[in-house]
């Protein structure tokens, strides 16, 4: 495909961590031409002074967001925003004819009350956030195909999720039962210097945070209250991990049927993920670590039951800024375009 | 106190993390004087060989093990010794007048089958097994005092045990829904080199094991039973998280009393543990960071209440070598010698 | 390319890290269809079983050695065993018409003798080692497009001879000058279970070995001397640092000419290096992380000079497993079929 | 000796890393009294809202300086300012009657045209400064022992003098050749949200800092130059290395005599440390690992001789914040008031 025939994508808001691994994949991408790099604070700066060991490859220069200029220039726009600013964009954006995929927070909710109750915004832009599809390709794949405007979820949605989405559509658990004991890398904080994700405090060392009130939560209920076919409350609490990249969620429900065992249930797994290249059932008696999905699109899921207390404990693995960030958006543009929806995302991790 | 009135002490097994941990300990205890150091494989080396760093303090050698010279030598014996091997040796040391502390598990179980049925060794000790005692201070005090013979518990179980068992003794958590999330640094695999606790291997990733069937499991049930008066089974998963040392236990559990509050809870708490100088209860809103632990006897704990879900999840942190396995030995030699509980051990962190 | 016009490769000893990368590497390479894999403590193991991540990709059995059936089967073949095997196998291979690619010491040394007094292994070969190439691209690309037989270098030689050769190619430093301090992640020990390499012994620590006598020196020297023209003796320490992945070495020399700046010895790099892809001479000021070559098979190079002391400061960084090792290998393969150089190698990291 | 005999000690800027280890490091001080925390952004804060893991311990409020309530209080001041800020504070302090330690580069500088070179300050107590001592004990001890203004040496220039020291007061190597490779934890740069420092880009990775320009070469090169008896400079570049805590320095240099070997050295060394209890110089062919040191205030020194190339080679570790900050300026401490020097210092680590 000759360069004039690819799709003109741009990036506002790139200088994060989930900025550079989109600039990183769109510039390998086969299909797309990366025409466009905005943002705010680091206006008029070349982005490998950002991020120097790109200097070899990407020679753009972060311009000021401009939406007319965004608009005239790209067919699809990717906004890696603080949450509360996309929302402001994006209807010039669609209204201009781009294809927009959010990976902020401001696209994902159904009801924007609960989002305006969490994210403390109030929304002006009602119906088109109505027209919005959460970007969770394994759930939501065929509305993704036919939408403009993509909410992509982050990370610790996309690991608990897909943990217990199976089990929640067929019914098999009891819904209130869920705890999901959440661990994040640190980069999953962004490129932000704050004190306690500084190496020296946050090395060698192990938080929970956010307890019984994180933001994610909302989100997290929203889709499984969807696969159940009711309101369901969900226990989640993140902890943060002395390492850079991954996420393991770890999730419990009690089994409504206490005969299934895990064969079973790793059969369900299999049938549910069929048709999802990135995701990654494992046998019998293989539990995920972080490090398999590091560098990848990837969910691995690990599933176990525990026959004395009738509980199952699913653990999905996944890299937190590309499977559960960057490579999703860019999973979702692949869908959303009608190409494969594996290109341009790598698929294999370098181990150790 | 002059050399000469010090108790003598020996320690068979120290070649390991926690051996190194009581030589620490005990060499810098102003009660005690440490006599003996015996171990198998590495019997007939300088300890400083295998530890280079305490060179200058330890001259002494490794001996082969001979329970009649530890007899002789030795008021009180500390074993560090894989499981199974104590309770081959214990019987001889408490004839010959040795008080003993075991850190392995050969004597925490209070029913010997339950034992066999995990570690897979049939006992031929147990009246004197009846008479040991399990060596949680905060919640066996006053049994530790009058014992010979100290069934130490290891790393997780203390870390679970002490965020439950406020819980548990009054009757304020539904029993069965308790799920215990513990994560561990890679120490607790011990000085054993294996392929997965290879840095390499196990650095920037993180993992679940033992999923729904850990040897801890019967142990903290043993104890949780004991503190709610009625058999209660648990579900816990320990986790390797890419740090050397500290625990962090995640516990969750359903209140039977949904009116009950995080203040009402911080109270209880703090009651329980009045007289136990190494739990430090935190504050309203502070969740513990195991590296505030690490080097200290110390455990902190946070408590924290959903309201919307009628969940308590409370955090404890640990350092798994020393509150977690020998400092918890040395606590209750401490008391069994009716000395200051507090003797001898690190009570304060270096941070960061 | 059809998949039966691939070249066939195969691999002997691909249980440890140098063999997982050149798996992943291979099975991804456009030209290539990896036929064999071969190995002898794992023989009849399913390569999934030794590393699961890989499990959906590879479906292969790691098979006897047999060099017949590997002559048979393949046009090329990789060696990633200790020192001191794979001499005995390539005389048997050459033989049968296959190409190779040995990962060990035993083909890198033009004086045998040297080999033998540092690797304690008497040689049988010599005519045959005689026609080997040493597999450093950057150094004897012309040599290594004809050669049937290639020592690929590893990971400490590779990083400290790109840092220095533009130096002693031009004679612009005193040889004798030259102290190169290298600094490497734990992956490269290998995945092999020894006590100094668990995470609880490496991580939070540093520590220098092999001072004044590593086996790598003779190596350095060999081709340091054939760069400046005769005999030269250089300081190299190794040390292992607390992280998975990634060489620096920092090398020191005193400059012949005291006028020369920066800006000249950047100019001199960026040219030596001009038809390189993969050596990245870093702008003015900016010095190398070890993270950005990380999963990729560049080496980044930051030139300063200190005109108070005369001295030349070069840092470079590789991925030890990659360029450090099965990259290199590829990349040589890549020249001595005639392809693109880059072909299948990463060529841009994830950050951070 | 009873509460109202301790020497009254006050801390100005104890909100640091440093900060935190001389509070730590004071309140278990056995002859002192810590009456007097100040800081300026915490000034009104309780000090375990900075560092809630002391809670239980420190009941003290940071506040607001005033330097005649502090010189009123205290007997001895510690200061861990930043550079340019403690020259303001200190005439004040010494006129009062105080005794001051401080720990940044303001008193370190015989030749203040240096230090303004360097740090872009003018000086305005030259007199003063003219009277302040070296804060090294194993190098000023008798100083020490009558100073009054006491300018405690950072973290790599104690790593680095104590590494070459005995080599440069005996002449015994050529002191131009000497280059100091040196690698640090991130703690060092302090509790400062900084991007670089962040766990996310620290970790996993290495890079160098400084080269041929870095502040403490100035320093450094002083002391040496004292020892050497005339005017050395020396090469010193650092790294950032991936752990919270600890340094190690590696020393190059070549020996005046070829003749000497590693035993002489180590004679040598240790005839030069005999009465320097923090010191440990270590056996014949062992290596400082920084963990040994972490968590104390001793320096583990290691030495080896290239016979080949007639260079020394040592290595040395240290706690860069206790024998390189906080610990170092309590043994200043001890000395000055006529203490034992180890009081109050931690002597030996917890490994691993």
């Amino acid at each position: 495909m000759g360069e004039s025939d690819r799709v003109k994508v741009g990036i506002i808001g790139a200088s994060g961590y989930g900025g550079v691994q989109l600039v990183r994949l769109l510039i390998d991408h086969p299909q797309v031409e990366l025409v466009y790099i905005g943002g705010d604070s680091s206006a008029g700066k070349a982005y490998a002074d950002l991020y120097p060991h790109l200097g070899h490859r990407v020679e753009m220069t972060v311009e000021k967001i401009n939406l007319d200029v965004v608009g005239d220039r790209c067919d699809v726009v990717f906004l890696g925003l603080p949450n509360g600013l996309a929302c402001e964009m994006v209807p010039t954006l669609i209204e201009k004819g781009c294809k927009v995929l959010d990976l902020s927070a401001d696209y994902r909710f159904e009801n924007l009350d609960t989002y305006t109750n969490w994210y403390k915004k109030e929304r002006r832009d009602r119906d088109l956030a109505a027209t919005a599809v959460y970007g969770l390709p394994e759930l939501y794949r065929d509305s993704i195909r036919e939408a403009n405007l993509i909410g992509c979820p982050g990370c610790y949605c996309t690991a608990s999720l897909l943990s217990v989405a199976p089990l929640l559509k067929q019914g098999l658990i009891v819904p209130e039962t869920v705890v999901i004991d959440g661990k994040s890398g640190t980069s999953g904080g962004g490129r932000q210097a704050k004190t306690n994700l500084l190496l020296a405090e946050a090395d060698s060392s192990l938080t929970a945070y956010g307890v019984a009130g994180h933001r994610h939560t909302p989100e997290i209920e929203q889709v499984c209250s969807d696969l159940a076919g009711h309101d369901v409350m969900v226990q989640f609490t993140p902890h943060l991990i002395p390492m850079v990249r991954g996420i393991l969620a770890t999730s419990y429900a009690t089994l409504r049927d206490p005969g299934l065992v895990r064969d079973d249930l790793l059969t369900i797994y299999n049938a549910f993920y069929r048709s999802s290249p990135f995701v990654n059932v494992l046998p019998n008696g293989v539990y995920p670590q972080t490090k398999w999905a590091v560098g990848t699109n990837l969910c691995y899921i690990g599933v176990e039951v525990d026959v004395r207390t009738d509980r199952v404990i699913v653990m999905s693995a996944i890299d937190n800024l590309i499977k559960g960030q960057s490579g999703q958006a860019v999973q979702c543009l692949n869908i959303l375009m009608g190409w494969e929806e594996t290109l341009g995302l790598p698929q294999l991790a370098f181990y150790p």
